[in-house]
């Protein structure tokens, strides 16, 4: 589908002009795949801070692991391994999923099990397999570092740090990390040559097949919960449930959140397990379990092509520098 | 000792900042330390494409450890670890020393073992307890993710990427991790006021006591090796064995490469086994061991404020965004 009005239809520029934004509007209306919006309301000093805490590896026990370790900003914020490296060097339970575009998901985690980018970010400090630490110790070390202790007073107006305060500021910063302006994006938006023959088949077997009944919306996934093996069970050796070791319902078990498909040319491998390591593979399954269908190797090609007009522009900024510790700061265990 | 030629002396504003620039020359001259001048002659080329490699975790065998991983730029350039944690969270052998002004080393390493920083880039890759990865399988990733020879084409002329591009890349980024505009820096040029009583008081005690024997000039330090234990043996569990290692002198056992005391506010924790958490302590034990000296509290505290004023601009630059792996990317072996 295209923008329905066109420029040429309008006899002076004004009226082209802003008769193309409504047509815009209206041909995005159309599609099941919507632009992605710039994020409104930040709080910029709660979102400074926050990337400052993101990239802040004394949140860990170790002094070792930050959120940008396995949401890697670098790596379109994931950790491109099947599933995370953790304090100690253990392995993680499941996939590290992006942290880009994530204040889009309907909840956090695979399984959902945090409601909101705020409840998400204390898990992984606090879990003894990923950060190994506990939000108590990471509020102590905070609290003697002077550069934290005046930021945290100026942002939030309180005497004390509180872990409240630590994931609001994180969640704020993660709302930040929105990828606009993807060549998709732009095709939505009525640039129709962006977009190559091959590319736009590729979106029309996408739609055709089924695959955006769950892909769909702003991040393209995010927005459901649904059946890893809906036509045909999903064979892996990770044990994850999925939602139904949130909700106790045994009808939702390998019932996982559809990841978002923004930036998935970046955030392989995929699935909850890692266990696809390409484009071609995940498609080729998804297919399979998902659709009972068996894509040809060109249809296959096309829908890759689709995928990768969907990397954004990758969110850009300084590197943050961090407030030192100071002799009080409890030390890192990085060895036991 | 301060600026010998005062703009109060000259007629015109003119001569005076002519000359007055002469006397900071001069002064900075006088002192054993002297401001760190702005890297010149830098390829820009090779130093952002060094930057991406320094960043890039897919030069480790478990696609998890980066350059940055122990250089960690929002921390001083170090890990703030006793020794650093490497493939499959080995305990690294020696304390990992800041990449900040490196440039300025006489040579790399604690020991000196290599000549540059170009001979130096490539140890941690290969070195089992570090990035536990060969030169040869770095390459091979590399040679498989287009942005990336794409961009070595562009910056080397070649049609191959090879290690000794990769070394040259990442040391050419690292020659840009200079750290001027320091107070210490803007005192030595002639603002008297930027410096407190005890600061200055400081300084003058560690020219009195000898310090500034082994800590001068730019780096305030890097320019020697040294014994560490000089007056009274240093203790420590560490089997490091410093310069003789690599002449085989016997008569150079524990001597080390003296680090560079500049952002030693950052750099914590110090000496080559991580064993001083605090620069209290650190001053404390080198006026012993290097000098036979017991500093008092408050010459302690003296020092310690003026090494605080040796903490200059840190590095900034956009998170760099790496170029994705493909199919054909051999994948990381995060874990056995």
């Amino acid at each position: 589908m295209k923008p329905k009005y066109r420029m040429g239809t309008f006899p002076t520029l004004f009226a082209a002009l802003s008769l193309t934004f409504a047509g815009f509007a209206a041909a995005a209306g159309d599609e099941p795949i919507t632009p992605i919006k710039a994020p409104t309301g930040i709080h910029q000093g709660k979102a400074e801070l926050g990337k400052k805490l993101y990239f802040d590896p004394r949140l860990s026990k170790s002094g070792f692991i930050s959120c940008n370790s396995c949401h890697n900003l670098s790596l379109g914020g994931t950790d491109n391994l099947p599933t995370a490296i953790g304090d100690r060097w253990q392995q993680g339970p499941i996939n590290s999923p992006t942290v880009l575009n994530s204040s889009l998901n309907l909840a956090q985690f695979w399984d959902g099990r945090a409601a909101d980018l705020k409840a998400q970010a204390g898990g992984p400090i606090a879990n003894p397999k990923e950060m190994g630490f506990t939000h108590e110790l990471a509020v102590n070390v905070l609290a003697t570092i002077p550069g934290y202790v005046s930021e945290f007073r100026h942002v939030f107006g309180k005497d004390k740090i509180d872990m409240d305060q630590v994931t609001e500021a994180i969640a704020e910063f993660e709302k930040t990390l929105v990828t606009p302006n993807s060549r998709f994006d732009h095709w939505l938006r009525g640039d129709e040559k962006i977009l190559t023959a091959d590319e736009k088949a590729g979106y029309a077997l996408f739609k055709k097949s089924g695959c955006v009944a769950c892909h769909n919306g702003e991040a393209v996934g995010g927005n459901s919960f649904q059946k890893m093996g809906l036509v045909e069970p999903y064979k892996t050796s990770n044990p994850a449930e999925g939602r139904s070791a949130v909700t106790g319902q045994d009808a939702e078990r390998f019932s996982f959140k559809v990841p978002t498909l923004r930036n998935v040319e970046l955030t392989y491998p995929y699935f909850h397990d890692g266990a696809a390591h390409t484009l071609t593979e995940a498609v080729n399954l998804m297919g399979r379990l998902q659709l009972g269908k068996k894509f040809s190797t060109k249809e296959n090609a096309q829908i890759v092509a689709f995928l990768k007009t969907l990397t954004g522009d990758q969110p850009s900024f300084a590197l943050p520098i961090l407030p030192p510790s100071t002799d009080k700061t409890p030390r890192p265990v990085p060895f036991d």
